[in-house]
């Protein structure tokens, strides 16, 4: 019997729909981020990475690569095992420390990823409460998907931040114990969850809530404790969730929370048990990136600037970009094909790489180009970028809608056919 | 609501069962492999490790560690994305091509951890295949029960290493696609798997063979390439899964197989899709381990003769061994606070660290103290290990069972009534 035909025939579906994925080959060079060298079928050449989640560019701060190299040198390249077996380096101790300060709860817990944090996270939590019943925005990501799929509780699915469909299923499962599951900023559109709001929603239910804050952590608050933390809500969520992998510039994810809650994630979260622990120089590098943005607002502030003259030159060229109040803008297209030839003219005419954003990332008919600026994407770069688009864009006939709240709409009534939309990859 | 309770009465169960674990806080010292500093609750103090998985000392290489060190500094300390949206690193690539050559594939693909590999590797793989069966080894790592688990087919479950019920099963099904899923060396009872008769049932039946190798590469092999190098039988295993967080001494999972099942599984495993790749410095680091193990016998042949002289200095004790044809050597206890005991006592006396291995890892009744000596394990630390297990014996008057032939037969009793056992955490 041969198996080759079976993942050869699921390749091939891809191919047909136009979603077979190619990954570029990217160095990136820490002396001149955002820049990189991309490794073309014609050779070496330099490009300007505007895709990248490395949001502020702390992953080539000299404080968190020094911390890395340091510690590499002193403590070795890995851990050597579990958390329980050799792996609980006195670097990943102070990490957790430092995550639980800055979230303003008692205890830190670091995983290998985001993705294992959220999934082995939520599904444990799930599980230990017995008859639990786990609400979540139909917009969350995979990882999150998966921990409420493995958590194997009844769940319900809530119209994405939509607080009347919530209210109605708290109400709907008043006398159950309930996990509300969301994030603060959802990655593909950009936009934010009316935190405070369900917050109340959840004290008026008895509700519990896990907070996945990946895209917001570092970026948001004056310390970079997040949404929750800009929002002054922190203290009434119990579960917040982040990534080392983003604004932080590192690898690695982690859950903050009461001592109690993250002790018995910790004693029964698979993913958490039976796994090799970060290496020491990796934890160091992520406390030295969290210690950086937590006393400094020059990264937000350089951000945020950026990205507003971004959404200027992008409005100003006429592209179709989705208004978001956060440092995520997406350009919507519309259409795998066009979507991935528009990516491909930007990297191979204009040296610019930007990933196309396609079906599972999002659902189908909202493929688009998803911008994130850094404080390090300078004036010149920005001119450079809305030049390319609008070149792009005329070369391609693309659409030019300049209503961009009819394009939010078309994304969030794409999204609601979807069963399990799965951002983030 | 409170929900509080639930995870306090969840923890208390552990407490009661006297299977809560507690992590010793542990700063590897990469000069001084494999001494330490335990922050001990009394100060720091200097250990010896004999309980890693860095098995070979590869995390304290100068070419590794140096690797990781000069890759952080030109690549800065993150990916920056996922593998689709700018995560793919030059350095990624290149290691998965050195995989790929490792074990004779054509592919390599690179994932967080071995955890991820397995759980997403195993269920995207048996998705993709219509109707198939999965047939799982007893002893399997949790990681691989995840993945068969998730991928939500038949499946059955094999007696540990027993031929005959393993070609009742595929008799059984022999009309269906078959996956059949095992490891080369179990890391708790230190045993390896009837790898070439297994190939050969694999063969007759026509099923398709995903063979774990995380505590052998490195090790087993002229090259490192694990059992299945070493036995001559790499080119008759479909899918080798392996680690670098073991003996290759950083941390991440991978596959290795052929292009076109690679390549399903990375279009398709939303483990492997929606998560931050290992950063440019790890895979680095990785790289320069590979390639170092392929040429170099020196570590192998060092453990080798280490490893024999921790096994004869135990059976010279009289010390209850489990009888392992590899580098593992486990020592029984057979009671959970028993072992706990053995190990605290070696630790604040002896200044030697073997964590207690106990249920879920085990299952119960076999408790152990699981002991891995590396190359850097000199024979005065072999003498002082004996001596002070000699010593905690004697102190704790634990059984000193001379026909570890009868401690084998007692493991997979035990083994044999879970249906379930999760080996390595």
């Amino acid at each position: 019997m041969s198996y080759d035909h079976f993942f050869a025939d699921a390749v091939d579906a891809l191919r047909r729909e136009r979603r077979y994925r190619t990954f570029a080959d990217v160095e990136r060079d820490a002396t001149r981020f955002p820049r990189a060298t991309w490794h073309s079928p014609g050779g070496p050449r330099e490009i300007v990475v505007w895709c990248s989640n490395d949001y502020l560019g702390m992953g080539s701060h000299p404080a968190v690569v020094e911390a890395m190299r340091e510690t590499a040198l002193r403590r070795g390249a890995g851990a050597g095992g579990t958390r329980n077996i050799s792996g609980n380096s006195h670097e990943i101790v102070l990490l957790e420390r430092e995550l639980a300060d800055l979230h303003g709860k008692e205890q830190g817990l670091v995983f290998t990823s985001g993705y294992v944090s959220n999934a082995t996270g939520i599904s444990t939590i799930a599980k230990l409460i017995p008859d639990c019943v786990v609400i979540s925005d139909e917009l969350n990501h995979n990882s999150m998907i998966e921990g409420v799929r493995q958590g194997g509780r009844q769940k319900f699915i809530f119209r994405h931040n939509d607080l009347a469909h919530l209210e109605e299923i708290l109400q709907a499962v008043a006398d159950r114990p309930k996990l509300i599951v969301f994030e603060s900023v959802y990655s593909m559109d950009g936009d934010i969850a009316p935190m405070a709001a369900i917050c109340d929603l959840a004290e008026r239910y008895g509700a519990m809530t896990y907070l996945d804050e990946v895209h917001a952590v570092g970026m948001y608050g004056p310390r970079g404790g997040g949404v929750a933390e800009r929002d002054g809500v922190m203290d009434r969520i119990d579960v917040i969730e982040g990534t080392l992998g983003k604004a932080f510039g590192v690898v690695g994810g982690y859950l903050t929370g009461k001592r109690v809650v993250m002790d018995a994630v910790r004693s029964y979260a698979p993913g958490f048990i039976f796994t090799t622990a970060l290496p020491p120089a990796v934890a160091a590098a992520a406390t030295a990136s969290i210690r950086h943005l937590k006393a400094s607002n020059a990264e937000r502030d350089g951000q945020r600037r950026q990205v507003a003259k971004v959404k200027a030159a992008l409005a100003a060229a006429g592209l179709p970009q989705m208004e978001t109040p956060t440092h995520i803008v997406p350009v919507m297209v519309g259409d795998a094909k066009a979507c991935k030839a528009a990516s491909d003219v930007l990297l191979n005419e204009h040296n610019i790489y930007i990933q196309p954003i396609n079906y599972p990332t999002v659902p189908r008919g909202t493929e688009r180009l998803r911008i994130t600026p850094t404080p390090f994407h300078n004036d010149k770069l920005i001119a450079h970028l809305a030049d390319a688009l609008n070149d792009v864009w005329n070369r391609l006939d693309l659409p030019r809608v300049r209503d961009t709240g009819s394009e939010r709409r078309l994304v969030a009534a794409g999204a609601a056919s979807l069963a399990m939309p799965t951002a983030g990859g």
